[in-house]
C-alpha cells in the first residue's frame, strides 16, 4: 500500500472515521482505523460493531492494499503534521512508513483480514431528508432518552415513519420528546436507533446537503455522500407514545420562551441542593408566578402569560422544562395543563413540529 | 444594608472575591464573601485565610452594614439576573432581599463578624511593575513549581529583588525556570508566594496599568487599584538557584522556536505510553535528528541547526522541553550542552529575560 495526500483531508476523513471508535470493543482490531486505497481512493472505516463509519477520499494511489493503523495515535500523529502532503506506505516488520517534509515515522499495523466487515445492506429502500432538517430533530429529542439501562429501548430515538411524516420520539419515563417533518415518501418504519449512533451522527451532518437513509430489519444507514454511518437498531417494541399525549387541556398559556427560560433558571438556584429541582408555578389570570425555596433562601419570578382557562397551581423538575425550554428556537410557546397531577404539553405557538411532555411533581399541598 | 448597582459590574467584582474561595476551609464563614456598604463604595472580600482577594466598586448606598453571602450561590443568582439595576437589602430573619427587574429573591446570610480580618499591611514598601509583565514572569515560571508536597517550599515561586532586578524562579527538581526583569527598586527581597496564590493572581492580573507590591515577613500584598490580593508567604529557605546554574558551556545550538516545539511534540507522541515521554536528541553539524521509538513505532525528525562546538547525543523528557518551548516568546532559541549527563540550559537568542534549565536522561547507551 502507498499514497499521497494533503494532510488536513486526511486528518478530516479520520477524525470522522473515529467516532466509531470507542475503544470499548475486546477486540483489539477495532481499537484501530481500517484504510484501504484501491482505484484513486481511499476509504477508512471506524467501527464498535454496533455502529460503524465509513469514509472516502481520493488520494494519489501508488500502490494498492490495505491496513489497520490504531485510531488514537494516527489521529494524534497527522493532526501535528505540517500543513503539506503526506505519504503513507507498507514498509517491512508489519509497518508503515509516514513521510511528511522531514518528519518520518513508522508505525506497527495490525492485520487488515481480523477487522469485521460491515453489514450488506441493500439501499434500494430509501428516504431523502435535508441534513440540518434532521440535525435540529435530533437534538430535538436526544435529550429526553432515558439515561440507565433498565429499559434498553427507551436509551435510542423511535424513528416514525407514516402518513408521509417523519416522526423523532424519545421517552425517559418522565417526559416525552416529539419532532415531527413532513418528507416525500409513502413507506411505513419503524425503528429505534440508539442515542449513542445518533450522537456521533449530529457531529458529522452538515448545515447543507441531504442524507439519504435506509433501513433493513437490524439496521439504519446514513448516506452522506462519501460518507456512511451504520447503526444497528435497539431491539424491542417502543412505547405507542401517541396513548401518552393527552388530547384535551382545560387551560392553555402563551408566553415568551427566552423569558420564561431565565425565570426558571434563577428559581432552580434555590431548588438545587435535596430539592429535587422543584418549582412551582402559580398560573393567574395575566401573570405567571414562580416561586422555588430551600433551606438557603427563596426566589420569586414574575412573567407575563396570557390564560385561557382557569388559574392553575402546579410543580415541576425544573430540569426537564429547562431542557425543554433551551431547545426550541420559536419566540413564543404555548403550554397545556389539565390539572396539577396532569401532564403538561409544550409547543411552539406558531408550528407543530415540536411537542413536548412533562409529568408534573405532585405535591401533597401546592 | 441597602444598596443599588448594575449587575455587570456587581458581577464582575464578585468573580474577583470569589477566586479566593477555595471552599476547602473548615470555616463556614469562608465559603461566603463579606460585603461591607460604607459611604459610596461597596467593598467584597473572599478569603480561604492563605489567600484573601479584596475589591471595591462604586455603588448607590441607601444604608450601610455588612453581610456574608455563599459566595457560589451568590455569583449564580447574580450572572442569571437581568442586565439592569440590582437592589441588595438586609430584611428580617437574617436575609438579603436581592431585587432585579421582576425577579425577587432572597437568601439567607452568615454573620459578618465572624468572618476573619485581613492582615494589617503598612502599604509603604511598595515596588511597582507593569501588571502585563508581571503576568508573564508568572506564566514563565510557575508551570515549573513542584506538584506534590515532599518539599513544601518548591510548591512556590521565588520573588527575589536584588540589583534593581526582580527574578522569578520556580524548580521542582528535574527543571528550573527563571524570568528576570530591571525595575526602579534598590531593595533586597528574598519571599516565595504559593503556586496557587498566583495562579489567581493571573486570573486577576490585567494587560495595562501597574500592580504595587509590598511584602511583610509573613505575607505578599498586591495593589492594583480597586483589587487587592493579600497571600501568606511558604516559610523555609528556597535552593540557591544561582548554584544549579552551570556559567560554562562545551557547545550551543540555535534553533527556530516553533519547529523545534513541532518535531518534540510529535515525538513525544511515541514516547508516550511506559517510556517516561523520552526522546534522543542527536546533535549534528547542521542539523539535530530526534527520535523515539515504542513498541508501536517510532519517529524521526530532522531540523536544520547552526551548532558551536562538538555534536553530542542526549536524551530528554520530552515533557520539559515541551513545557518550555510552548512557553517562551521569541522566534529563535539558543540551547548550551556540555555532556549528555549534564543540564541543557535554554535562553532566548535575542534577549536575557529568560532562563530555563532542564536535566537530562541518563541512558546506559544512547
Amino acid at each position: 500500500m502507498k499514497f499521497i495526500c494533503e494532510k488536513n483531508i486526511l486528518q478530516e476523513a479520520i477524525i470522522t472515521a473515529q467516532k466509531a471508535v470507542t475503544g470499548k470493543s475486546t477486540m483489539p482490531v477495532l481499537q484501530g482505523i481500517l484504510m484501504s486505497v484501491q482505484n484513486n481512493e481511499l476509504t477508512l472505516i471506524g467501527s464498535d460493531i454496533d455502529l460503524s463509519i465509513e469514509t472516502k477520499i481520493n488520494v494519489e494511489v501508488l500502490e494498492e492494499g490495505k491496513v489497520v493503523l490504531d485510531a488514537r495515535l494516527l489521529s494524534e500523529i497527522i493532526r501535528k503534521l505540517p500543513n503539506s502532503k503526506v505519504e503513507i506506505q507498507t514498509i517491512e516488520n508489519n509497518c508503515v512508513e509516514i513521510t511528511c517534509n522531514k518528519s518520518k515515522l513508522t508505525l506497527v499495523y495490525l492485520n487488515p483480514n481480523d477487522f469485521p466487515s460491515l453489514p450488506e445492506i441493500d439501499e434500494n429502500s430509501i428516504f431523502k431528508i435535508n441534513q440540518k432538517t434532521l440535525k435540529t430533530m435530533i437534538k430535538g429529542t436526544i435529550f429526553a432518552i432515558a439515561q440507565d439501562e433498565t429499559r434498553p429501548i427507551l436509551t435510542g430515538v423511535l424513528f416514525e415513519i407514516k402518513d408521509s411524516k417523519l416522526n423523532l420520539v424519545a421517552i425517559d419515563g418522565y417526559r416525552l420528546a416529539l419532532r415531527s417533518q413532513y418528507i416525500d415518501n409513502e413507506t411505513s418504519i419503524n425503528a429505534v436507533i440508539p442515542g449513542k449512533t445518533l450522537n456521533e451522527v449530529i457531529k458529522i451532518l452538515e448545515d447543507d446537503g441531504d442524507v439519504n437513509i435506509t433501513f433493513t430489519s437490524n439496521h439504519i444507514l446514513f448516506n452522506l455522500g462519501n460518507t456512511k454511518i451504520i447503526s444497528r437498531l435497539l431491539e424491542g417494541e417502543f412505547i405507542k407514545y401517541n396513548s401518552i399525549i393527552p388530547e384535551e387541556y382545560n387551560l392553555n398559556i402563551v408566553a415568551r420562551k427566552e423569558e420564561l427560560l431565565d425565570c426558571i433558571e434563577r428559581a432552580s438556584l434555590m431548588a438545587k441542593d435535596g430539592n429535587n429541582n422543584l418549582i412551582k408555578l402559580d398560573i393567574e389570570d395575566d401573570v405567571m408566578i414562580i416561586t422555588s425555596n430551600s433551606q438557603l433562601g427563596n426566589v420569586r419570578e414574575e412573567i407575563n402569560i396570557i390564560l385561557q382557562g382557569q388559574p392553575l397551581k402546579i410543580a415541576f423538575n425544573s430540569k426537564y422544562l429547562i431542557d425543554v425550554l433551551k431547545i426550541m428556537n420559536q419566540e413564543e410557546i404555548v403550554m397545556n395543563f389539565s390539572s396539577s397531577i396532569s401532564p403538561c404539553i409544550i409547543k411552539n405557538k406558531e408550528n407543530d413540529d415540536s411537542t413536548y411532555l412533562i409529568l408534573p411533581v405532585r405535591l401533597a399541598t401546592i
